[in-house]
């Protein structure tokens, strides 16, 4: 029986005072081809600094949530974003805004500088784009949509 | 320097004639507390039947699209939700059901039975539901957003 699966970096994240990027490894460059057609894209990063023994088994902790209106509670990792979780995956969707040789310029995100970026996909709204969710009230200030 | 990342299942897809649920290892049960008040969960897992070194050095493929107008071209990897990926991460946005003990009932999921489940995340319009996207051409059976 196998007791994990292996997760490789394809590439890492970057930023300087101006921009953030994707710095994708030679060795996957050509799987960014055509990248540059889509607006949006989803990408899982590893979020090295929670790869410990104590942070990968707890499991319950409070969603942290901006200007919430109602104290979250104590709730199961699965129910928040929290960083710290069994698997420490990171996922974060991000306009994209050019792509340069193997640098994928992004708006923004979470990931610090030098984050291991592990998969990129393309945002589809057939898949990804919910229209009718429902979330708890401690939630509130998050059930406004993107219009970026 | 760190080859590669541990990741672990959480728990394992589990089909029946009639149903479709998410079967979360007692090990991990109490990281679901309160996921129930989510209508839609983003779910992360392993593509176990192409984890191995062909498929994960495969850079480039057809995106696959149901009722396409206009056949893609070969695409890098990153810019197609292909199961052959260097990482090959799995993400399907499904609609949940229930919640019973350890099994997380949804309406349905792109992962055969058996396939582990690495993580599982409230899905949040805030960060997740992106209004304005553009896709290539080739892509529009899929601009549609989706309420269910």
């Amino acid at each position: 029986m196998i007791d994990y699966f292996e997760i490789v970096p394809v590439g890492f994240v970057r930023k300087d005072k101006e921009e953030t990027w994707i710095e994708i490894l030679e060795k996957y460059k050509d799987a960014i081809l055509y990248l540059d057609r889509f607006s949006h894209i989803i990408t899982l990063w590893w979020i090295s600094e929670k790869d410990n023994e104590n942070d990968r088994s707890t499991l319950q902790g409070k969603a942290m949530i901006r200007n919430a209106t109602k104290e979250p509670p104590i709730s199961g990792i699965f129910a928040t974003r929290a960083p710290v979780r069994p698997n420490p995956i990171g996922l974060t969707i991000v306009k994209l805004l050019k792509i340069e040789e193997n640098k994928i310029y992004i708006d923004r995100t979470d990931a610090f500088d030098n984050t291991p970026v592990i998969d990129i996909k393309p945002y589809i709204p057939k898949s990804d784009c919910i229209l009718n969710t429902t979330l708890p009230d401690y939630f509130k200030p998050l059930t406004e949509k993107r219009i970026e």
